[in-house]
């Protein structure tokens, strides 16, 4: 396994230079996060993300997980790696203050999280559905609720899961079956089965409070009859003490294709005592609450495992001697020269670097306006609101492409070697593949963007506050041909846009997948012109130039993408749907 | 796993139809290969490769391959199907006739081939290297060598390898260490470890014939240097009777990404006693009579996992019920639709069909050359040997790395379970990963093809051969306007590969993988209206329309693919080659 170290000069010139994050703190109120303290995180996190996790990947995977009468154990480290992480307040970070949290701006909470999935993003899924299942519990939870669980789950005491997912019922939730009858007390008895339950249990903690969708006796049919429940594996008393075991348990462990060293459950509830979080028929407007924090933290795993996969691969590609460099011998005492100097494996080394540090950008564009969510006035929330509602199919679907186009060119550059397990490049390839499925498969976050966030948002507001956003990232561009070329960039987005916006619903869902894609590249060409001038002003000469040739490299070789797909999305879906029956297999 | 069929449909309408072989077939004094024949040697390979191969594929990868005491055991079933494989004579297929081979046309075995990866990829590498190994044996053994070894390679009684791979050298042979050492009985002494051997060792035969590349003590240099030598397992008497075993044993079994259920092997190689295969220092020739066989039959291997995995998601897109089609509700009595109605899954599904199909048609353009400079007279052999040479790495990089792509589009239809072992789809794409690294890297063909195949080869008839092959395909269009369109994209094509021929060779270098890319895009356009063109006038009413509906598909939506090749292929490797040093990543 390569070893992760993890891009902290990427990440402070992204913070201090580019996103002038200490002008945005004091905006915000937060004027403490001075630069040195910001810097003194992302220092401390990235001894964790390299010495605690990074180590226990590879292992991990070749261990996987286990299910032994009825309890999971995880791989060898792993625990201990979480015991230390919590003890370290490092799951507390975005918590609120009233439960013992820290109330981090995300802005410097994604970079740690970034280094966290880059290092072992099996171990990683936990902690982060929990941080998820802290955001509903705080939004939604009634006090009861949240005196009782938020500050177990805050400091990571205890874990939270998401079980949505049931055989029949995936991406179309209107058809789950898993009951909530009402008890006596205020609580519900709630029984079914979930499948995909990451963390469903583990060797880590004392509890698990599990987030479940299911229906009340009551509902109405579809995904307005599901309501969110809160139900502890460990029944806790009114004390705080933990008590009996609730009525739940294992199925079974998923046999995957990667992310082995996070437990996959089959989840059975058998009349297993929940409480409702929210009010009843409100579950899904809970669960996005939870479900969009995960869209956004899958497409960071995306940005993560590229990361990953670029360091492994540029490591090799320095190190591996074969063939004379075209342009002339390298290494007059070798035999051959480094691989690094063949323009092949040029292209995959910068086509990974382009795409990793252009979607970090996004990232801590997106990890800002939840910041201004979080601490701005109201004005700035409700825009903020738009863009991440905006921009998160976008992060989450491109990211998770971009993770298995990039851990695909890690395994290229390495020859057969990175067939082989042992150099662990073969495995970001598996690791990378889920994020792409889960928390809604890409070609969902495809149709939520250009149907809910952009046709059906009859005001257009979405759109035309992540517009803004970008056109002011444009306005701030020094030089006159860079922002010549982000504006037009941009104006061709938002055009094609507002047209795709007005085609038949069977148009717009041909066309999703290129609008979202379309509208990545697009983005992601504005932001490597604003990154690349921005970098002009750097003191480090390195940065400097690796910032101005590498967005070289992206405008030539990465931004033409766009146009394919721009081409795509303007057809109609008459071609997709022309084809008929046996037409497909002549069978 | 999917249940595999074999396409006979296509193959029979490719071949008969399509390619008109029977008319081939006449010219080339093969008129005993009539259609019936061809049907029922068709019928016969899709029965052993849907009842026996395909039924073995998933529990081969969960058990994969085991090393104890020196000797590898393959997959439960793999040996015994292997026995039925040459008791029924399908081992024999391409053999010359003079060692009891049937010298069947490669254009009847190629869609075989096809069905064997489709069935069962890891099964068949070893049936695949001893093809490789018999043509090698074939050409440039001597008649004792052959006397002795061929008929027992060409009936599969014995397999054969091929040992390239050293350590330190991958890409670059001219760096490989293993010696030889002549005897005095005209043998030689091999000493030097090989590495990524396929079927090193197997519980299959009692004999294994390793093809090894070493340097004689009075070598030179380099590629120059190297020699390829026929090292038995087992030493062979006189009698023809099986001796004692060889100096040679495996090291080790390398743990892989996928392909499971072939013995990957460490060979180490101590004063193992080898014949001469060729002249001495002409190693490198004979090896690429086995290479280039084996990159054929590497890209097809990535047009059967494309197949494997189309037919993989097309079932569950017919089954899976979720939400309802935008078009409007498709099945009232259940409470969703299959999701084969919904528009980004038919944007999946018709990638897969489009580009398998187109692909199946290219292999079979590349069989019926490998017919004729088998069986056709000097002057169209000799054409035949320009186009074989300029289509193979096209066919290799292109295929495999649609492999990739096709086996990708599988899992994702299958949402989340697309990520669970069982279900057979994610094994595809660890499968099909291999065929983007072995038998040469992408890379590598991509620089085979620009730099041999195309600038260094000054009359320039590689090219010209092929042009014209498919000119004279476009010829046949009888559409007016398909023949017009499938005319322009071969001159864009043309003309931009005389334009790049020229450039440096550093650009050349940098354009290789974007050429690769834009090729085989503009010769599937090609291949995509000329047999639409053909189905026209196929009585199969619904292979005419899917032909007709695919194509279409394939014009608007993957054509366009190529520009974004073609824009970067003539950019220089200026943007390439910018980049120093800790530009890189800033460390």
């Amino acid at each position: 396994m390569p070893n992760y170290k993890a891009p902290v000069t990427d990440m402070q010139f992204l913070l201090h230079d580019w996103l002038k994050t200490q002008d945005h703190y004091q905006r915000l109120g937060l004027s403490d996060y001075d630069a040195d303290l910001v810097n003194e995180i992302l220092s401390q996190g990235s001894k964790f993300a390299e010495e605690v996790l990074s180590p226990l990947n590879r292992e991990g995977d070749e261990q996987s997980c286990k299910l032994e009468d009825g309890k999971v154990t995880t791989p060898n480290g792993f625990a201990s790696a979480y015991h230390e992480y919590i003890a370290n307040g490092w799951n507390a970070m975005l918590g609120t203050a009233d439960y013992d949290g820290q109330d981090l701006p995300n802005s410097i909470a994604v970079p740690i999280q970034e280094m966290l999935n880059s290092a072992n993003v099996s171990w990683r899924l936990i902690s982060m559905l929990t941080e998820s299942a802290v955001l509903a519990v705080t939004k939604h939870g009634d006090q009861a609720l949240k005196d009782t669980y938020l500050a177990k789950l805050i400091s990571g005491e205890w874990t939270g899961t998401m079980c949505l997912t049931e055989p029949q019922a995936g991406t179309d939730l209107s058809l789950l079956s898993t009951k909530a009858e009402p008890l006596d007390d205020g609580s519900y008895a709630i029984t079914g089965s979930k499948i995909f339950i990451s963390g469903g249990d583990q060797d880590w903690t004392d509890n698990i409070l599990h987030l479940v969708l299911a229906r009340l006796p009551d509902a109405p049919a579809g995904v307005k009859g599901i309501s969110l429940f809160l139900v502890p594996k460990i029944m806790v008393e009114e004390n705080g003490q933990l008590g009996a075991p609730n009525t739940l348990s294992v199925g079974s462990l998923e046999k995957k294709m990667g992310i082995k060293g996070c437990p996959t459950c089959v989840m059975n509830f058998d009349s297993a005592k929940g409480w409702l979080v929210g009010g009843p028929h409100q579950g899904l407007a809970c669960m996005f609450t939870m479900m969009n924090d995960a869209r956004f933290q899958v497409g960071l795993q995306g940005l993560s495992i590229s990361e990953a996969a670029f360091q492994g691969a540029l490591e090799y590609a320095r190190d591996r001697l074969q063939s004379r460099a075209p342009q002339g011998v390298q290494e007059p005492s070798s035999k051959a020269d480094p691989i690094i100097h063949q323009p092949d494996v040029r292209r995959m080394l910068l086509t990974q670097k382009a795409l990793t540090e252009g979607s970090r950008a996004l990232s801590l564009i997106y990890a800002q306006q939840m910041d201004i969510e979080r601490f701005g006035d109201e004005a700035s929330k409700a825009k903020a609101e738009n863009i991440i509602a905006f921009l998160t199919p976008i992060v989450k679907g491109f990211m998770t492409d971009m993770g298995t186009e990039v851990s695909n060119l890690g395994v290229q550059v390495y020859g057969g070697h990175g067939y082989i397990r042992e150099w662990g490049m073969e495995q970001l390839i598996r690791d990378a593949r889920i994020t792409q499925l889960y928390e809604g498969t890409n070609g969902i976050q495809a149709l939520d963007l250009i149907s809910r966030k952009l046709a059906r948002d009859k005001t257009g507001t979405m759109l035309t506050d992540t517009y803004e956003l970008f056109a002011e990232k444009v306005s701030q561009i020094g030089h006159a041909d860079a922002k010549a070329q982000a504006e037009a960039i941009l104006q061709e987005w938002h055009q094609t846009a507002l047209q795709v916006k007005t085609v038949s619903p069977v148009d717009l869902a041909g066309a999703a997948y290129d609008f979202m894609h379309y509208s990545a590249y697009s983005l992601l060409g504005v932001i490597w012109l604003s990154m690349s001038d921005t970098a002009t002003q750097s003191e480090n000469t390195v940065l400097k130039q690796g910032k101005a040739n590498t967005c070289a490299f992206f405008l030539k070789r990465l931004l033409p993408r766009k146009d394919a797909y721009k081409t795509n999305l303007l057809n109609s879906a008459e071609d997709l749907m022309a084809v008929e029956g046996s037409e497909f297999d002549y069978i």
